[in-house]
């Protein structure tokens, strides 16, 4: 609680006397332009950990420890209430501002952390922490700088259901960043692959990331309660090992919110079970005929006229073995309509997760919210926003389930591949499929039985078809002319056999900040053209990838074509992989285009480049 | 007040004695299989009109008028709090959800109607005719059905603020919706071009309907303040002729909401203002070295310690002409703190519109949300949240602002066009370039000096490629073998110069519920493979829908080629929908591809299918 002047001071004394951790409030270090402040705090540090500088501390709502300057605590009707949700957050405002939106509607709070300009203790290294906490049953924070791979895989790891709110996504955001807390946020397109790959639910604002806590929030209530670990999930289903299943069912007694929901089931990747015979008859008798029986099960506003109609909708929805979840969407209904649903819940929430979309105000029913809560069912003001936080819960409780297959080893000693030719032995070498080719000294040394492709090899020309580098369909016949247009370009001539038919991709790796990427995508002059990319952090397996290509579909027998050789090209991609271990860790090296044949798969070009040019 | 089976009766009576609107809230007809029920209603109403059946009736919160019986009004606490928003839902259930949602968070409403099977009156028609009610500054609706294009062109001409949520974007959600109210939704990606191009704005959640709601009803009250019509706007920018311009400046107090603030506006399409120098001296004064005197502009927790920082701060911004609006954030502020920030703004909100964002819990600063209303600015939960509403404000007024061309003429009588070189002749006639060729009635009629394709003409066969149909690069010595093999195809054997070089998009029209439209996208194999489409509703103006296609930058110079023809490509497109005015309404014509060329497009293929195969 000192300025950025005596900090360094009163540091120096902790760490002279022993104390594990101190928490640095003050401003005026990195994000002032003051790095070499900061980098004096740490040295005077020692071995006390330091939270900050410029955050606004830590709450410990089980034990009651505020070690925070933030206003909120002089909120005149602050309370605190505990629950099992951890809240990290890099900026102190926002993160106090959370806490109190959070505790506002009713969510119990664990732990609430800032982190600041994370001098050294990082967000990512908090949530891991706090992930061990028994009590713990989900993990929420907001990062500015997501650019340590290894510290995201440890969380990851740790199989507890994490939301983050990555800021920074636009130009004007990470130039902000960078000025608010002094660090470098990564690129946008690998951050979110790499959560997605690892099991963590992006959430791209304040209320969104609290929607999701609710949802954790229950998880770990329901896990309790059926004695199982909070980790291990409520359920099982059809798309996951473990965790909750997709499969929802719908029960509204709004046409309209049982709509949207079903949007919304759709824009989240969760899937609209389908309801079994048995449940349909179940259902037929109860259902009046301008409802629904068809999932979105619509009860109608009948319902008010009787209460029983819910009740038993929602246990033949229950015992339905092909539905992992319910949705419960109503609207205005008040007192004691209300009352017979919470009644009905009480039995059903027990066997399978339910989660509620009331859109109406509190005042119509007041304490539903609470109520519900008790139940162990989170409630929201619209079924997409029910249906974004049910969703991130299957995520979350999937999360972990990435092996985790450890740094890959020691880099091998730096190589140098000086040449398109060099590179490409080095594929042959390794079992890739590359044409038949060589430096072709004189046009008379021409020996392609068919068409021939002249590229370009001059030191540093990376854009080859930009400048005329690149001539494909040479006969014998053209291989003078076209020969002596390559060779003025001031380089060698390199010659391969001209392969055509089929569908080219690129495939690549690269550095960044959470450790180096394969990128798999149309290829060509489509790579760039087209925002149709597959990103994972390495180590993985490329098996999948290829389905979030849009240009996946013409692999698979387009318009009348055989299906393409999928297999042979994962078998480049993973012996390139490999290969790449041997490789500087700044290395960028890309196959553009990999021809994808109905036959096997070939690499026509590849371009090594040292320095990232990204 | 009656149900189905004595509805028809009640109507019947209504009519006779001249009763010029009935509302009918029976459910049992057109949503429950009996259409022709529905039908009986409308015959028996004569000159009534109907609204419903299948509603909830409807409010006018300036007289007090309550003709419904939605358990809303059971509400012990339910108050109506008169505004100048009208809400129009189909749902009745969600639409007075809605409306309890709006008048529980203060936004106050002057009309709530809900439309349900819309037999007669529709929600379009609803809004339509409420827009040009003076008291109105804005119109949200929620609709299932969006499928009368000039009624939605009617309601844009009316150029006031509007916002619609359109249910039934998903296969599951458009069955429900026919379950619901017995209508059929449009397609989707139509609906939502429309949409754009009417300056609609499209919401996707009911909580963003009433978000944007907020920022409409602030827009009435400014422009009434500035003595100007509502519809015209609040200001005006760069990017728009009338209304309000793009350039947000954002003064924060915490760090990380002026991050999210940021990526939020390029999410939205607005734009970070760019401040001038003269405020960026006025700020550096005021604001301390940690925080930053670009936009964002973050006076930090300092404010804490001076009040009126924030207060100069806004003083500075306002008065830049760079500047269209200004958002301000802050998280856990309390007490006097933001009692000081409600009176700086009582002075700029005059001169500039302020949106709010105040991420903290209501209890810190009791009151805070009522005394921003008071003073015209809307205040949101999160920085993403007030950015979207005011780009649906900078939409919503700039909506009206197409002209509306009115309907096509007559159309003309229905013409047949039996193949693809009658197809091209009409077109060449029309001035569209056309690759030369002929029917071939025998392989020595080849008359080509180059290279030929050679096309299967044959009824019914859409998809030539698949069959084998087309046969590229065809020269004198291949002539007689190829069109052996076209010929076998049962067809006639077309032949045409083989033209290579340039970009290939496709050009097309087609019905939909919402009328006539064109689509430009990639073309060729690429058209069905990418998602890369650009749709309007005809008549209007291609100008711009290139634009929105990634395959755009093919077209402007693509790694040092020359950039392509795209005037030439534009006039084959007017040419074109100047020609469909006169085909029948249902044709679906297809112009794919369309070779853009360094000088001049080339129509390489054409299809006209009559019958609807979308």
């Amino acid at each position: 609680m000192v300025g950025a002047d005596k900090a360094i001071e009163a540091v120096a004394e902790c760490a002279a006397v022993g104390i594990p951790v101190a928490i640095v409030g003050a401003s005026g270090f990195a994000e002032a332009g003051a790095a070499e402040l900061q980098t004096k705090l740490l040295e005077v540090a020692g071995d006390t950990r330091i939270l900050g500088p410029n955050c606004i501390g830590t709450v410990n709502l089980g034990t009651g420890l505020v070690a925070s300057f933030s206003p909120f605590f002089n909120g005149e009707h602050t309370e605190l209430k505990k629950g099992g949700i951890a809240l990290i957050s890099q900026s102190g405002a926002l993160g106090f501002g959370a806490v109190s939106l959070a505790l506002e509607r009713g969510l119990g709070l664990g732990w609430a952390v800032t982190t600041g300009n994370e001098a050294d203790v990082t967000a990512l290294e908090v949530l891991t922490e706090l992930a061990g906490e028994p009590d713990c049953t989900g993990l929420l924070g907001y990062v500015e700088s997501l650019t340590d791979g290894v510290a995201l895989r440890k969380l990851a790891a740790r199989g507890k259901p994490t939301a983050l709110l990555v800021a920074g996504r636009s130009t004007a955001g990470r130039r902000a960043a960078v000025s608010h807390t002094g660090t470098l946020a990564g690129d946008v397109r690998v951050t979110k692959a790499a959560l997605r790959q690892l099991g963590i639910v992006e959430v791209s604002d304040v209320d969104e990331l609290l929607d999701v806590g609710e949802a954790f929030a229950m998880a770990g209530r329901r896990s309790r309660k059926a004695g199982m670990e909070a980790a291990q999930g409520v359920g099982t289903g059809p798309d996951t090992a473990r965790g909750l299943g997709k499969r929802v069912a719908v029960v509204t007694t709004s046409g309209g919110s049982g709509i949207l929901a079903a949007d919304a089931i759709e824009d989240w990747g969760l899937l609209l079970a389908t309801l079994s015979p048995r449940t349909d008859r179940e259902l037929r008798v109860v259902v009046p005929p301008y409802g629904s029986t068809q999932n979105p099960v619509d009860v109608t506003a009948t319902v008010m006229r009787d209460r029983t109609l819910v009740v038993r909708c929602l246990h033949a929805v229950a015992a339905d073995d092909g539905v992992d979840a319910i949705l419960l969407c109503f609207c205005v209904l008040t007192g004691e309509d209300v009352d017979g649903i919470i009644a009905a819940l009480t039995e059903v929430a027990v066997t399978k997760p339910v989660f509620v979309a009331r859109t109406g105000a509190e005042h119509l029913a007041p304490g539903t919210t609470e109520a519900l809560r008790a139940l162990g069912i989170p409630s929201y003001p619209t079924p997409a926003r029910a249906v974004r936080a049910l969703s991130a819960l299957v995520a979350g409780l999937g999360a972990g389930s990435e092996d985790y297959p450890g740094q890959s080893g020691q880099l091998a000693p730096k190589i140098t591949v000086s040449d398109e030719g060099a590179l490409k032995g080095m594929l042959a070498e390794a079992g890739i499929t590359v044409p038949y080719g060589h430096f072709l000294d004189s046009p008379a040394d021409f020996d392609f039985p068919g068409r021939a492709v002249f590229k370009a090899v001059v030191p540093g020309l990376v854009h080859k078809t930009e400048a005329g580098g690149v001539l494909l369909g040479v006969t014998r016949d053209m291989a003078e002319e076209a020969w002596a247009k390559i060779a003025a370009l001031g380089g060698r001539v390199w010659a391969e056999e001209h392969i055509e038919g089929g569908v080219e991709l690129l495939v690549g790796i690269a550095p960044s900040p959470l450790g180096r990427v394969l990128t798999i995508s149309a290829g060509g002059i489509l790579a760039e053209v087209l925002d149709d990319v597959a990103i994972r952090l390495l180590p993985t397996d490329p098996a999948g990838m290829l389905e979030e290509l849009k240009i996946n579909i013409l692999l698979n027998g387009y318009r009348g074509k055989p299906p393409l050789d999928v297999a042979a090209f994962l078998k480049v991609v993973r012996t390139f992989t490999a290969l790449a271990e041997r490789w500087p860790a700044d290395a960028v090296v890309e196959l553009n285009p990999v021809l994808v044949r109905e036959h096997g798969a070939v690499v026509l070009d590849a371009a090594y480049v040292e320095e990232n040019r990204r």
